[in-house]
Parts: C-alpha cells; structure tokens; sequence
C-alpha cells in the first residue's frame, strides 16, 4: 500500500518525531496531512511545506481520508485518542505508532480496534535531546533502527507495509521483534541506562565535583538531561520489564562489591576482561 | 626549582605517561633520563630524542645525579621500589609519582622515606585507552586536571614546585586536595563510573543486542573496555572511599526502583528534574 503516493498519510501529534516522519514522507509526493494540539506547530508545518494541511480539532473529513495514521504521541494519549476518536477513522484504514514500550500499548490497542482498521505497531529508535516540529531533521534515521512488533492480530500486508515506511523513512535497519522481545531490549539497552545515569549524577550531592570531571563521568551521565516527563510515563508502561533489567543490574553489581570486599584480585580481573570483550561486540560497524 | 633548567630529571617507569611527561619536559631542555622495564622503550625514546639517556638497570650514576624523580609505576611497583632501592636516590632529591590512589600510597611512602628526600604526591588525571611510551603525547594534558596531595610533612617549595610540574607539563587546572579528598573525589567520578560500565557490559548476556544498540548504550560502556590488571589494582587500593561510593550508588538506586515498583511517577519526576539540573553544571566550559 505504501509505495502507492496517491494514498493519503495523516501524522497525529506533531512534535519532533512526527514533524520528521512529515517531512521524509513529504520527498516521495505522498499527500500528509496532520492533527496535533497547537496552533503555532500547524502553522509552521504548513509555512515549511512539512504538510499539506494541518488542523488543532477533530476534523472529521481530513481523519475519515487518512490511509495510513501514524500516532506521535505519548503512549497514554495514544490509547486515549483511540479510545475517544476511533469512529472517526476510515474504513479499511492502516494505523501505526511511535511508541517506545509495546507489550503495554499494543494488545491494549488491538483489543479495542474496530474489525476494520489495522494496527501495526512500531518502534522507530531515534531521537534528539530538544523536542517540536521546529527541531525536527530527517537526519535522525540515518544509522537508526525501525522496529516492527506485530502480533497474531496482524496480517502479512500491514506488517510489509510498516517494514516498508521504515525504510522510506530512511532508517538503516528495519527489523521486526515480538512485542516481549522488544521490551526485554529496551528495559536493558535504553531503559536501564537511563536509570544508572540519574542515579549516578543524584546519589552523590558533594559540591565542586564538576571541577575534577573527566570524560568517563561525562559519558556515563550525558542521559542524565532527561525529560521527567516522558521517561516516567515509558518506566511505567515497561516496569516488569525494567524492573527485570534493574534486579540483573543489581545482582551483577553487589557480586562486583562483594569481591572487592573480598580483595579478590582474580574474581574482578575476570569480569573485566568479559566486558572487555563483550564491549568489543557494541563497537560501531 | 623546577624552572631551574640545569636540574636533571629522572622519570621511573616509560610507559604512557612516563613518556608523555618526558615530551613535555624536553619542549623546556631539561636533561631527562630514565629507568624503565624494557630496553626497545628505552631504544625508542632515545631515537624519538624523547629522552637524553636511559636504562633497564638500577644504574647508580643514573639515579644518583637526579635532582626530580618522577615514579610513573602501578601503586605497588611504586612502594616496592621505594622499599627496595631509596638509598640510590641523591641527598636533597624530590620525588613524585602519578598514582591514581593516594591514601594508601602517600602515607606509607613517606613514612619509609629517607629523612633527606621528599615525596610530594600528584595525580595527574589523563590517560588513553593505548600504552607504551610510543603513545605518549603531551595532547593527553591540555584540558586535564592535575591533583597535588600534600599532607603535613611537605614543604611549602616542595607544593609549590609540584605544582608548577603540572603547569610546565600542559595541565588547565593544578589544584591541591587532600589524600582522602581525592580518593573520595576518585572513587565518585572516575572507580564508580568504571564499575558501573563493566557492570552494565556484563549483567545482560543475551544475543544479538548489538544489532539494535544506540548511542545511549555506547557511552555508558565506552570505558567497559578496562585494563584489568591496572584497575583491579586500583580498586583495591582505593577499597574504603570506592566502597563507600558503591553503597550511594545502590542505595539510590534502590530507591529509583522502589519508585517504579509503586509507579510513584511523582517521586520519579522529582529524581529526574533533580538529575537534569545537577547534569547541568558538569558541562565542558
């Protein structure tokens, strides 16, 4: 369905991610149209020619022509709009979403779907440490990966057709995970982090420690600049998940702290040289 | 005594920083010699005219003549040398070293040293993820912190010409801290930070997370690449001050979870707001 640019493309919530997805899909002709909460974002959607047409209320002509609807919000609001607007959505109708927790949100959402319109959920793993339309850059898929997690509900086309706008939208890799994959992952490559870094730059108040900081403290912490918004909302909607990746974390750090009590030299030289190792693996390709 | 250019200086110990520290000293034509492990350091220095003269051998001559030593060893290569052959050291000599330890070194150093030699402490506070003297570049310096540790039985000359190593070699910032200032100041930013990297690089064996790594993960692991030998070594050394910080990191830690366990987004919030101001003044000026 995608590679047909005579179908029409509506973008709910735009902010950064969603003004980025408007303005890649915009290069291939496709008509984007686009539903958000502010006035001023519309505007400068519609001055930049990011899309076509934009609107603050519940147009029901423009929602009712959408093929294809990718949800930029936050999870909540996204189950929210369904739950509320759905009727609005046009027959036959393709819907997707940006969410970055999925075992929470898509059985959630496939649940109450009406029979005739299909979601594909996915996960495109980009973002930029400032948010809104304004900052938004195709640049941000470059290298990225797109993560497609369907489930029994979907059928082959949706699926193909979401791998296919992920590669549209220029990410480097298009993969697919179940939704339980998904959030094994990122409980542990982006949640933990993320957890380790506030912790490490709160657990310690002592003053002028800044002027000793070298690099190491730098890279550990540059997470910590965290938007508390958003992040608690996604620890909550991922929290066994994150609570699983936090208790391995634990585990593996009081072993480390027990053979430092312990003065085992040999116990530590061996889990440095497996993460020696393992980190050998992560390097860029 | 320091500006005084027909000093000779002795560096124990070429590796990296040995090597580096031999470089800079060149650029102002003070006479350096060394004592080191291997002849081919020893060979490359003197064809890098890094150095004016060096041994493998505990070259009497050599060492006797030194008016500056700077030890560039591991914390117990250090104390053993010191133990084992003080009485070459000159009469009136200052010695330094390059430790990344200080309490467990200092005052065991200067209890055993002769009563006509002084050692004033110093960590110079740079390194790169290479070693050996053909790694060595006076680059590793600018930018950097170099910490004097003093205690009561240095001179105010002896601080004060330690001090001015540091701004000779090329560091931004020559400070003095107590020893166990510093190790605490060690253990926070620099053990702490390395822990938790080879923690987080070793808690999570499952397949193929590479694959869908980001940025986030990368910087929290960059330093999971560790010399085993040199850090085990460390740890130990600094074991109270790097315990101490090991139990603020998991206490509040705990603390994070426990939020997440009772989805108290409020708490979290505050912890995450708390994390994006204090990240704020650790910034690169």
């Amino acid at each position: 369905m995608i590679v047909d640019i005579s179908k029409k493309i509506l973008i709910v919530g735009l902010g950064l991610l969603g003004g980025s997805y408007a303005k890649a899909l915009k290069r291939f002709g496709f008509h984007v149209s686009a539903v958000t909460k502010d006035q001023s974002s519309v505007d400068y959607a519609i001055g930049e020619k990011i899309i076509d047409e934009g609107t603050t209320e519940l147009d029901a002509r423009m929602i009712g022509e959408a093929d294809l609807v990718i949800f930029a919000l936050y999870p909540h609001t996204f189950v929210e709009w369904i739950e509320q607007n759905q009727g609005l959505l046009k027959s036959g109708a393709l819907i997707t979403d940006v969410t970055g927790v999925k075992g929470s949100v898509v059985y959630r959402v496939q649940e109450m779907l009406r029979e005739d319109v299909e979601f594909i959920a996915a996960h495109p793993m980009a973002g930029r440490e400032v948010s809104g339309v304004e900052n938004s850059t195709v640049q941000m898929f470059v290298g990225a990966n797109y993560i497609v997690t369907p489930t029994e509900k979907n059928t082959p086309e949706a699926i193909e057709t979401c791998m296919e706008l992920g590669r549209l939208l220029g990410f480097a890799n298009v993969t697919t995970l179940s939704p339980e994959e998904h959030d094994e992952m990122i409980g542990f490559l982006s949640q933990l982090t993320h957890c380790i870094a506030i912790t490490l730059m709160t657990c310690n108040d002592k003053e002028n420690m800044e002027k000793f900081t070298g690099d190491s403290f730098r890279d550990l912490t540059r997470i910590a600049r965290i938007n508390d918004l958003m992040w608690s909302e996604l620890f909550v909607a991922n929290k066994e998940a994150l609570l699983n990746q936090m208790n391995l974390f634990m585990d593996k750090f009081t072993e480390l702290k027990e053979m430092l009590e312990n003065e085992d030299i040999d116990g530590m030289r061996r889990m440095m040289r497996t993460s020696t190792e393992r980190r050998a693996l992560f390097d860029k390709k």
